[in-house]
């Protein structure tokens, strides 16, 4: 860690370098799903457990934006929430509804996923340590902490050609979610990436803002080593999802 | 779940058969613990994770102190404060102290060790999840998650007996905080007990005791299976304490 501010330039290139080396499209779970390697349980609990971290986006961005005190600011913020709780006009549509599309098409019940029960509990953990993050460091560490989404759009590409490649199981309609954030990520990364750089006018703020975004791949990196222990490594917690609980009856899969 | 109310007696044995199932006394982490199949490098990468448990518990005993309204509740639960910070005027005492001893044997540099740089993210989420639970749900839920303590002492002395046994790079000196423990615990776990069996006067506060209690039981499984994964299955997370680092130049062994 450097006691000198970094150039503009510096300090995203800094930025954009986690992205090469710590974010989770370098676990070796990631690896497993867009190879083909995964089980279909392995992908069902990967879907379930990442529910929990879905489910967690519009709670820790309606956190930051309590805490937004520029107006326009908060304009910008607030289309994250629409992205993932949807509109009531428009009843099913947001990023939470569908990722509850791709957990039905793995084969869940809704009441089963939205409830949680089946979580692990140190997915649970991981997003409470998001929320607490957003809701008591300096908005500028909540504000980076979503930068990851500089590194998502190469992830989803990656991640949605895999699936659609490897399993049948996993239909093009079934991974929406992905293609509509394809374009939410770049928009609000713009966004996330002018804030923190127009704001961290001191080294000590840029070493914060890194931690940050450090702490956002720690946050999502323990999320699939927790999935990938218990159902790749065959070692669930007590409590936690067991293949075939939670199941529909009827499976649904590519026709 | 039961929506009738259990009597004192069947309520604390179904808060007592927990200690037989998930508590992590079961957890395969501990197996291999107890029975010397641990490497060093794995009995290290236990103790440098648990200190950052260990230093979360007067912090949740602080923030449950600072929720009980009644003086005596405050007078009896401030001695757990006590045993873990210890006193001023008997300086190295204190359960944090005799956990640092633990990793000075292990060959750890203190500075290192306190600094928790190499702790595993989920470890830190775990911790972390423990201080938000005790600080935002209701004080009987804070109280009733210390209560593993009901099953520390019968794991503490087989811990104890099978690291000595096995393990000649710990000595009884190192592991000085356990013999403290197995006296503290018992106390503790007495008032806790006769807390929660007051206070818990409907089906439902039992229910959320129970599940204080559970919640409590994942907490500490999932810290088990974070160095398991890192260390046994060998997949450190990035960032995580690597075999070597933080060590003192040489390592105190038994004589």
């Amino acid at each position: 860690v450097s006691s000198e501010i970094l150039t503009a330039d510096a300090f995203e290139a800094r930025l954009r370098s986690m992205g090469q080396t710590i974010y989770h499209r370098h676990h070796p779970f990631h690896q497993r799903l867009t190879s083909g390697s995964c089980s279909i349980d392995e992908v069902r609990a990967w879907a379930l457990n990442r529910f929990c971290y879905q489910r967690t986006i519009p709670i820790k961005d309606a956190t930051i934006l309590s805490r937004l005190s520029d107006v326009r600011d908060r304009r910008i913020w607030r289309q994250r929430i629409v992205d993932h709780d949807g509109d009531l006009d428009d009843a099913p549509e947001g990023g939470l509804a569908r990722w509850l599309a791709l957990t039905d098409a793995l084969g869940f019940e809704r009441e089963y996923v939205v409830s949680l029960r089946g979580v692990l509990p140190a997915v649970r953990f991981a997003c409470g340590a998001y929320v607490d993050f957003v809701a008591t460091r300096p908005v500028l560490d909540a504000v980076a902490s979503s930068l990851t989404e500089m590194f998502s759009p190469d992830t989803i590409r990656e991640r949605v050609q895999g699936m659609l490649a490897h399993y049948d199981f996993v239909s093009p309609d079934a991974l929406a979610y992905f293609r509509h954030r394809l374009t939410e990520a770049p928009r609000d990364v713009n966004f996330a990436l002018d804030y923190v750089k127009a704001n961290a006018t001191t080294a000590e703020a840029q070493t914060r803002v890194i931690a940050a975004l450090q702490f956002k791949c720690e946050l999502l990196w323990a999320q699939l080593d927790a999935v990938e222990h218990a159902y790749s490594l065959r070692r669930p917690p007590p409590g936690a999802w067991m293949p075939g609980a939670g199941m529909m009856r009827t499976v649904s899969c590519k026709p």
